[in-house]
């Protein structure tokens, strides 16, 4: 136990000066969110959103690598609670900072305020959203972006910065979508309504018009001036080099991204360096976010489109446009130029060879994770529940989240607040990948996977066919806590025979998100060294919702006292209340 | 304060033993609940609504006075709180149970479950409701009716029984609703889509066609079989008497109620007898109800329409019908007699001749009760608040809840939770009742009124004009933990002198909801013995959200250890929590 305490610190440690190399210059960003209800129109059309100080997307939170982010987030939603994920931070040490509701801490109830205070240790393009019911797709959301540390660089050079977050929107209300997918018959939410960039969409036309199978009608873009849907201009000068930051925090969406007449390098992913590679447009699942540098051309005053379109579910949803507008600018005047095309939906050939593509700058698996310690295979199935509810399962487990937080109640032993039973390592050598399952019942569970501290995990995603017939979905996985090594990708069932002598351990990208083509496989290595607990679920918004995920936990016993507004609902906040206390 | 424990012990006791002549007779009625969303179509338009047990309204609870009554609500609402609020149960010994957010207990989180038990100590009818946000209005609602006791006798006689819970529906979702309500600009809820009799209403038409300025298009019956939205029948046999019990929790819409060709003989309201007199229609505003004796004609197989319209504000709601149908039944047949129509909104002087009319059965002003202890005079007025909120203030402070529910935070002695203040007892002599507010803005403060046990206190409720010039609205006030005695009424501003003698003392209603007409006072008395944490405010749900409410609290001292449930959130969750606490 002491062991693996030092052990802890020391990577603690390691893991912050690595990271920082002037300990004192660390600063300490401090915010002060309220949370609520806005009306907006992100498409031109007015809605119901989350908003974060009457503000949507929310504000941006920008820090060097090794700072310190406060973020005072008060609810000021009427009825419902809510929680704040930092996509991609991994939290080490404050687990109760991660954000996820039933996990990490209680719900921060209406009119309450929780802390949430973390180190920003590594450089990168993040994010951060809800993490309660389906309040991302209600619009909480907005980016973090991490630049080097003083005195430190990054591995390549530009000129100027340009940064796109990438959303969904739907117009039904979340409440409502939500309702529909745990309803039996099952209410499917659909296609979104638009694509955002930066939370700014055109609903039910397109900006260049006739884009989408020469069917969206022309926006009047005469009419936008100063709407919330105005299209995001970026203005940039000639012959320079810009880094452009990606994020896609969609609810459903994958996306892909060109810029007219430029080609892109990409060189960040997830907040790790990648091995640089050229690429006309650049596919983003929910959960990533790249950087790629573009070089700007000679002549002044001209202006390209930046096109994203919808990858892998057959669209029905125009792209998002924006404009690269070169200075001296005109002031929306759009492109002349034809806008950038999407590829076809369902090139999934297409979409591999740029997902394969991805190569960490440097190799970064470390020696001690080249022993793997437990291999943990996840089979995910569209599924029946009681009849004619739609779940999606893990190894036929279906997650269901607890009301007392895993964490509290690993921490402190609580007994009964969640399964206790182990979810399965693998599924049947059996189950055919390329079929409907021939038992489609799933049942639910909020059973977890208890890591060893510091061992080192392998996780093989498996796709399979859903329900229907010929129907395998694309999912991305986000793992909270950690980045992983993306060892390999294959096509249908993971044979461990051929496939692991195949797997790159040479430069395996670091992710925290990583897609699963349809009736494929992905396979990932973590280091199981943050103390806490753990998401690790399908990005897909209502995905999620319908249980596709599961828990990790690790290292609690080396876990200092969880803060008390963390603890307060549940059995945490029933059984560790002292019922004698009296007025001081 | 042993003196007062005895008192209390004394009053609980006489309470329980004068409304049940057998205590070993009490049975206890255990009820499980589930909260959740539901896709329900109550005026023929399908929308999302609050369900239990997955059924719009909720269940009836149906006892007999003495019984206890246990209730176990699961909230499975994907984000948000819930509490359930027994209206006119008065809850002596179990405040934690009257299920009002941030006053008697935290809400119920998500997949928590939380324990209502108490006493139905008094036969009548009544109806329970949520008490957090808006939720009352999403629809979560029901009616709760107590007969007498075994071996007890109403004070009239009856052969059969009809229950008409009423409401009124919004299309519009109470997220965007309570959204609207707190921005700035303003943007008000307008008139109700439906008024619901029993949860069923028709959108946009009339059963009978034509009843509303001759302007409702008549509904396709036809096509209402078998849904959520066909009217309901009330089967009755000729020539019987009938006791109908009627209840409002609309969100806004006064209403008044007509049988076509029976008078109605009023005997109880709020759940207390009254002397019974004879009218043709029945005003009922929200938080009320009523029973009423009705004789069957003679003729069989005839029916009748039951006609509920909006009275107070100028509609824009059709009528809701309900249809009486003499044995033998025709389904469905449709009265061909006229409707009765609801009389002139604006009509007053004919709401004030009804609501006048109501005196006790017997006088219940207890001696005790003839000496006033204190008297508070609350005038209500619409304001400006930070420029451009609109809000309702009482003697110039709008209500805000705060997080930690004031029960807890004052058993446990917290300090800082609330506003530590006293509201103000009353308003300036010069305040013209008659005109706008000459300097409209307000406050807002989580103050309260800190009452005696045991004493007797005086509220006179003051109306006045609201922001616009001629404008004064209707108010229908509740108060919780208590039955109040209706003593006077009056047009213009209360004058001390002139009113006080002229109060009724000798048979003045018992009720728990009592109109306040525009530019009027009403002035209630009620004993201050029930150690507990009240709402006083009006019943109108976007009235109260915007702030118009008063909170009072009594012998808190008396009161045992609030269940650890009730505490679980804000600083009840944090401060009394043992962070030493381990695993035993």
């Amino acid at each position: 136990m002491i062991m693996n305490k030092l052990v802890f610190l020391t990577v603690l440690l390691a893991s912050t000066l690595q990271t920082t190399t002037a300990i004192w210059k660390r600063k300490t960003h401090h915010f002060n969110w309220e949370i609520g209800y806005v009306f907006w129109s992100p498409d031109c059309q007015q809605n119901m959103m989350i908003g974060i100080n009457g503000q949507f997307p929310g504000p941006t939170i920008r820090a060097k690598a090794g700072d310190i982010i406060v973020v005072e987030v008060k609810n000021t939603l009427p009825t419902e609670g809510v929680v704040i994920h930092w996509h991609g931070i991994r939290q080490y040490g404050t687990p109760w900072s991660d954000g996820t509701a039933s996990i990490s801490q209680c719900p921060i109830n209406p009119e309450e305020t929780y802390v949430y205070r973390y180190t920003v240790d590594k450089p990168g393009t993040y994010f951060y959203h809800g993490h309660f019911g389906m309040q991302r797709s209600a619009g909480l959301y907005g980016s973090l972006i991490v630049d080097v540390a003083d005195g430190e660089k990054e591995p390549f050079n530009y000129d100027g910065e340009l940064n796109l977050l990438l959303s969904d929107w739907y117009h039904e209300n979340v409440f409502s979508q939500m309702t529909g997918l745990s309803s039996s018959p099952f209410r499917w939410i659909g296609e979104p309504q638009s694509i955002l960039i930066n939370g700014r969409g055109q609903y039910g036309c397109s900006l260049a018009g006739g884009i989408q199978n020469g069917g969206s009608r022309k926006c009047d873009v005469a009419n936008m001036t100063g709407t919330q849907c105005r299209p995001v201009m970026f203005l940039v000068e000639p012959k320079k080099t810009y880094r452009i930051r990606i994020a896609s925090t969609t609810s459903l969406a994958s996306l892909n991204m060109a810029i007219g007449e430029h080609k892109m390098t990409v060189v960040e992913a997830d907040g790790n360096y990648v091995k640089p590679f050229r690429v006309t447009d650049l596919d983003i699942y929910s959960g990533e976010s790249y950087s790629v540098l573009i070089a700007t051309r000679k002549k002044r005053s001209s202006n390209f489109w930046i096109n994203v379109g919808v990858r892998g579910r057959k669209p029905a949803t125009p792209p998002a446009m924006a404009i690269l507008n070169y200075k001296p600018s005109l002031d929306y005047k759009l492109p002349k130029s034809r806008p950038p095309v999407t590829p076809q939906w369902n090139d999934f050939a297409r979409s591999k060879s740029f997902t394969y593509k991805l190569r960490a700058r440097r190799g970064t698996l470390k020696n001690h994770a080249l022993t793997v310690n437990r291999r943990i295979e996840l089979l995910n199935t569209q599924n029946k529940m009681n009849g004619n509810y739609l779940k999606w399962a893990i190894n036929n487990v279906s997650l269901v989240l607890p009301p007392t937080p895993y964490l509290g109640a690993l921490k402190y032993g609580l007994k009964g607040t969640f399964d206790a039973d182990s979810p399965p390592e693998t599924f049947p050598k059996s189950y055919n990948v390329m079929a409907p399952a021939q038992n489609p019942n799933t049942t639910q569970s909020s059973n977890i996977y208890v890591l060893e501290f510091n061992r080192t995990v392998d996780v093989i995603l498996q796709n399979a066919n859903a329900l229907a017939e010929n129907v395998s979905e694309v999912h991305p996985w986000h793992l909270h806590g950690h980045d992983f090594w993306v060892l390999g990708y294959g096509d249908g069932k993971f044979r461990k025979e051929k496939d692991i002598p195949r797997f790159n351990l040479k430069n395996p990208p670091l992710k925290n998100t990583v897609v699963v083509f349809p009736y494929g496989w992905t396979a990932i290595r973590f280091i199981a060294d943050n103390p806490g607990v753990w998401a690790f679920h399908c990005h897909i918004e209502p995905h999620l919702h319908m249980g596709m995920g599961v828990v990790v936990s690790e290292g609690i016993d080396l876990l200092g006292d969880v803060p008390k507004e963390a603890l307060a609902c549940g059995k945490t906040g029933t059984e560790l209340m002292n019922t004698t206390f009296t007025s001081p």
